[in-house]
């Protein structure tokens, strides 16, 4: 642990079968105004909705919907959720779906109380809230983005074709998560898949980046083991309570700020994705997942120790008798295998994206500076050229 | 993660060169009078003593001291605490120091408030405060406990020969916690080992328990690896600030909660430990080591699958040709060498044990049964006598 940092992480996580019941302790400290998100209405064909509202009601409160929150989030539905909560005087934010949802209640959640455009003080001036922030609470149906115990929120501006995440502070962390396995067995293979490499590509984000040794690096890889042995059977077997459990664990611990505590981190798996779905609207994880290899092929050779120990200590590459870039490129291509195998997307045409996009794409790059290489404009298209 | 639970940590960290800086910001938050609790007054020869009553000073608080925590905080000095906590009005509980140090300020903190005996009420009746509890803040200058961040705090009464560790809720957690790896330099040698295996055997608890395959044994590896990794460096170098910090980093997340969510632990070490101490006031780490082998070898047959994992991820065992038993015994045998050869105390005798005390440590010892087998009387007095 090289560098300095604060850890603090209040956010209260009720976790298990029938985690739910720790909804109505958690009602019991806010006001009688509730504004109840929730996405494109799954929760209404699988009970989770029913559940929640009857424990809304048996809680004596006063229900304020607004539905609709769709898989990228956009600046236009923010307004209307802003609005929304106005209206309603919302005591509390309770968000009912995946990391989509999460992240919009925190951005409704930081908006409520301010005059200026929200899109403008936290998505392009990345400025903090200075005004009441109304509190959130989760209660999780989809399992990756870790949204349910961190600052994150991503929106997307689809006029300005851009898809950017502010990362906010602990005041603005939900304040409960309800965390119940059972609640993701109706989600699509699709989407769980996609989940579970979401939850991989934040820990590698963090793990490859920096040089020196740190604890944070160790407790990745147990993550990333843990990850892949529960994606395994969970793939095979989705109503897999355990392996289930596991993964939505670990997705909370891939993405809450612990991993990433005195080292620097990398992000740009990130910044390649969402610019693909700025364009193609497409499924984040598998976003992620298209433009993986090309980008981690690139920057191996600025990083071929710890792709090495990557290899060794996660992929259980036996390093006898062979180079450390052998042995790096061992590991990316056992990586690459597993992806496949659990039915990833592996490139960004099977997403939507097209060679006229190109340009627009590399345009949406954010550039970030923590990893192997700072990438240049053309290294960006020449990884995203490689994506198709 | 078969196991619901809950999960809430709200203690804030400052970690890294001149934390210190983090206590002048917590410091606003609470009123006047300050308790100052520490131990033997080796801060007040390395400095750190002047330091935190300037950051204090500064501050504009009124410091009302109490010196002299030993290393098994006893019931008498835990008395005389609460005692002067009420003549203080203490609006903040500052411990500096070890475990020890914040332990005893938690047991203080629980108690100013409390009209109850606190021995009987929080260490026997092991019963929940019910009264108001005075905040605590940890300045830490050892390593090993964890207690920076979690509710455990362990009590000793000499006349009872018992030392209890009563582990509270998330409400009695420091309300921050200075971790400077610099503030741990001057810790002699013997006791920073000590508090290696002390991180050591607090994993190896939570993680010998238990038959579901739950993603905290992952994180337990990793955090494993790291500390063996950090140990071996810091033994040959304690000044290596890399080393030290990832030391104090692990310490602390080796005891915070989260590496026992959703499953079973043992503790048994701790029990035969903590009789141990109450007999020889031996130093704690020390004590966990002595017993270490002889209660592992003993329970090896009940969960040899575990210990065969524990070998091959955590000591590099190649299972290739070898029996499970095979495999788990060379675990063992190889972290056997690893603590003679970082210099633990690998029997009770050294540590000032003998035969006569036998009848008396096996009465002291507490039995737990979350681990592989729920020992006997004689079971204890076997493993003790192995111990000698």
């Amino acid at each position: 642990m090289i560098g300095n940092f604060t850890y603090c992480n209040p956010t209260k996580i009720y976790f298990g079968k029938n985690a739910l019941e720790g909804l109505k302790e958690e009602l019991k400290k806010y006001g009688k105004n509730v504004l109840l998100v929730y996405g494109g209405g799954s929760i209404k064909k699988n009970g989770i909705y029913e559940k929640v509202v009857a424990a809304l009601k048996e809680s004596g409160k006063q229900i304020f919907e607004d539905g609709g929150v769709m898989p990228n989030p956009s600046y236009a539905k923010l307004c209307e959720g802003i609005s929304r909560a106005r209206a309603a005087k919302a005591d509390l934010i309770l968000a009912v779906g995946g990391g989509s949802v999460c992240d919009y209640a925190k951005a409704v959640s930081v908006s409520v109380h301010c005059d200026e455009d929200a899109w403008e003080k936290y998505y392009i001036r990345f400025e903090e809230p200075d005004c009441e922030i109304v509190p959130v609470g989760c209660v999780l149906t989809m399992v990756g983005t870790g949204s349910e115990m961190n600052g994150g929120s991503v929106i997307t501006n689809h006029e300005q074709k851009l898809k950017i995440g502010h990362v906010f502070g602990e005041n603005v962390f939900p304040k409960f998560s309800i965390l119940d396995p059972e609640f993701t067995f109706t989600v699509p293979k699709y989407q769980m898949v996609s989940g579970i490499y979401d939850i991989m590509s934040h820990i590698l984000e963090q793990y490859f980046s920096g040089t020196d040794d740190n604890t944070s690096d160790y407790i990745s890889e147990g993550l990333l083991r843990s990850l892949i042995h529960s994606a395994d059977i969970a793939v095979e077997d989705p109503h897999n309570y355990e392996a289930r459990s596991n993964l939505m664990w670990t997705a909370t611990w891939a993405l809450n700020t612990l991993i990433a505590k005195g080292k620097t981190t990398d992000w740009m798996v990130h910044m390649l994705g969402q610019a693909v779905a700025a364009h193609t609207d497409a499924t984040h994880g598998m976003t992620l997942a298209a433009v993986t290899m090309p980008y981690y092929t690139f920057i191996l050779p600025y990083g071929t120790a710890k792709f090495a120990r990557y290899a060794v200590n996660v992929w259980n590459v036996d390093p006898a008798g062979k180079s450390e870039k052998e042995v790096a490129l061992e590991g990316l291509s056992r990586m690459e295998a597993w992806m496949r195998k659990i039915g990833l997307v592996m490139n960004i045409s099977e997403l939507g994206a097209t060679r006229e996009m190109l340009d627009g794409m590399v345009k949406s790059t954010l550039i970030m500076d923590g990893g192997y290489k700072v990438l240049t404009e053309e290294d960006i298209r020449s990884i995203l050229s490689a994506s198709f």
